[in-house]
């Protein structure tokens, strides 16, 4: 298998000016084509260092792709670079000239003399149009190596990629492989719990093979497989995800990218049911993440943010004597918020949290991080769920939201699978 | 002048599953405190490349700033890599052992085998806490160079590297210039409009520099100064600062990095005053920005997420009447909500939105990104705002989320001063 690095370019990025997204978008670029990355470097707009960077990588890579320095400064400096270490020299592509000189006067302009340095090239490289700006880019070829150079800006350069590079790689190398990818979103469990269950997978598989990446309250599993079609890689990733959800089990929320909310307004859909939410410490986010997915109009009915007591009183029919009682982060205060809110809303599911987000309100008996989940469904239904959960108070709140998310899709799938049942 | 490297660690990076985000980060940060970066590189996680990209930094640089892959997985090889390049050994520190136990079992659960591993340092490291994970960094000498090591989740690298990796290079090569910088956070207007009002002091202005930064719904305008001290940038900063303000007005709400949600709850508090929200297309988003303010729930009382037309009327008081004739995404109806919002919760001020945020649900007359935003607030004032918003649903809800809360902001500062003016 192939193996390339990639260099990016530009003293911003050196400066934190910018943050590099080319680099990504080719690494992935290659991943789906079966070329390996084993290294990414970003040099700054400098003739030695760039020229350094390209004879380091083309030392150990089989192809060198560069983003970025090939624009109409004298402070782009990616051609002189390439050249300098793979000793050779600049030519004046009279075309491209021409292209250029073109393009300039098709919106009225005269092209700059500066202009024209986008029109050199390595002797003997390969030119590659860009149809998104003025700078082509171009592949040369260093023995049975090869450099590559695109220019920075990401509308330019993807395109080229997708166009030029993809293509030229694929012939150059015969590759026939094809790479699949496919995530599975966990939420409720800790990165290092699900280490513990599926470690050793995760350690002995190479094709299809696991990564796993924490998110803000998920946790991703990630599995990816090479084969000759698209169908081998998926029916290979089918049975790793059969065995993953055997040991994992329902943390598991989706496994085509959906988010929580989207997966639990799917469930609602088919049910043809509505929903309603009652937020304390979430303060909102529960609402923002359902409406966050279009359409979720047709099923979710709002919400109350009751951050007060007299608010889990007036609007949520909480009460007063219960939360005199309990507290307003208990169990039963969140039982009747969901209550509340299916009743105040009319909706056939609600969801409820209260709890203590941080960083001050929490004391020995209820810490910060405590938190009690309450979903309402048909029939009476009711379940809540005391949940300790740790972070700063953005974290709680996520995790809190996400939980309360989970509880609701599991009692509608529930209720689903109950009817089915009674069918 | 020391220089620096910076490495990022993760085959996500290499397989462009993840953007590195870290990487400007650190180099910002570096370039702050006047430490020039002149390479930077990623690699996966593996032990021997790890190491490789070490000693050759190293080589070239004075210190080497390495993130990611000091998580609790067997993946995680930074700490291996660091010690084979420099020829030491790793330790197990008991005091973090320790604290890694109280920290799983301060929320009832046990640490496991694997977690052990992130109490690992090279002998004779400066271990660097980490308030917000489990995984501490370190800072080893070598020689007069320095290795640091950060974890990879950028919530937990980015204050440990404010907080102790700034301090410690600043102590170890004495670095005597200050930079400073100050943002001016602004919104509801766009980077091309504050470029036409403040372009030419932007590319005029070398120390302090000016850079335009677009954000979720903001752009920022960020002013950078060197001096030999804080005092003197500030000073060159507050200068230049007054300019932009007296040419940018009133769409500034904050200076010091306060989010636009905490610059309005400074107001309230100031006021002693209480506010309500009653959210449509936001879905709860302003709610969720509110709460996101540590202490809101000294002055945020609550919301409805009115997203049905019934939950409008019942919950919030406005009249099917004024739905019916006006339609729910109105100047009417968002004024009415305002107002039942302001008594069902029993505030001073009250928010509200109504609108389309997309992909459907637009037609002529009333289009995608179409959203009424209107303030209740003392002596019966009220106040709405007709807003043209585009970009995807996301985008919009933002848009009209910070829109809302400026406008309430606005009203709140208004009332503040029309007391002064009677004292």
């Amino acid at each position: 298998m192939p193996s390339a690095e990639i260099i990016t370019v530009g003293t911003e990025l050196l400066l934190g000016q910018l943050v590099d997204t080319n680099t990504a978008t080719i690494a992935a670029c290659l991943a789906e084509i079966g070329i390996d990355v084993f290294r990414e470097t970003s040099v700054g707009d400098n003739e030695s260092r760039i020229a350094q960077a390209v004879t380091e990588a083309l030392a150990r890579a089989d192809v060198v792709i560069c983003a970025g320095g090939l624009g109409p400064t004298v402070d782009d400096l990616t051609r002189e670079g390439i050249v300098a270490s793979v000793g050779t020299e600049l030519v004046l592509d009279p075309e491209v000239v021409f292209d250029l000189r073109a393009f300039f006067a098709s919106f009225g302009r005269q092209m700059s003399p500066n202009n024209a340095r986008q029109a050199m090239f390595p002797k003997g490289a390969k030119i590659l149009e860009n149809p998104k700006g003025t700078a082509p880019g171009f592949a040369l070829a260093v023995g049975d190596k090869l450099v590559i150079a695109l220019p920075g800006p990401p509308r330019e350069m993807e395109p080229m990629l997708r166009e030029h590079v993809v293509p030229l790689l694929r012939e150059t190398f015969a590759l026939g492989q094809t790479i699949a990818t496919r995530v599975l979103r966990t939420t409720g469990v800790s990165e290092s719990e699900i280490d513990a269950k599926i470690g050793d997978l995760f350690r002995a598989s190479v094709n299809p093979s696991i990564a796993v990446l924490a998110h803000a309250g998920e946790v991703h599993v990630k599995i990816t497989a090479k084969a000759s079609s698209r169908e081998a890689a998926a029916a290979l990733i089918d049975q790793l995800e059969a065995e993953i959800r055997r040991r994992l089990g329902d943390c598991i929320f989706s496994a085509d990218g959906s988010s929580l909310a989207a997966v639990l307004g799917g469930e609602l859909r088919a049910r043809g049911w509505t929903i309603a939410t009652a937020e304390s410490c979430t303060g909102g986010l529960i609402g923002s993440m359902i409406t966050a997915v279009p359409g979720s109009s047709e099923y979710y009915r709002g919400g109350v943010i009751a951050y007060s007591n007299e608010a889990k009183t007036a609007l949520l029919d909480v009460a007063a004597a219960t939360i005199e009682l309990h507290g307003a982060v208990s169990e039963e205060v969140a039982s009747a918020m969901a209550l509340g809110a299916k009743a105040a809303f009319g909706a056939r599911v609600a969801l409820a949290v209260t709890g203590i987000a941080g960083p001050t309100g929490g004391n020995e008996q209820k810490p910060v991080g405590l938190v009690y989940i309450a979903v309402a469904s048909e029939d009476g239904r009711l379940e809540a769920r005391r949940l300790h959960l740790s972070g700063d108070r953005e974290t709680v709140a996520r995790r809190a939201a996400l939980a309360a998310l989970m509880l609701g899709w599991r009692a509608s799938r529930a209720a689903r699978e109950d009817v089915a049942a009674d069918l």
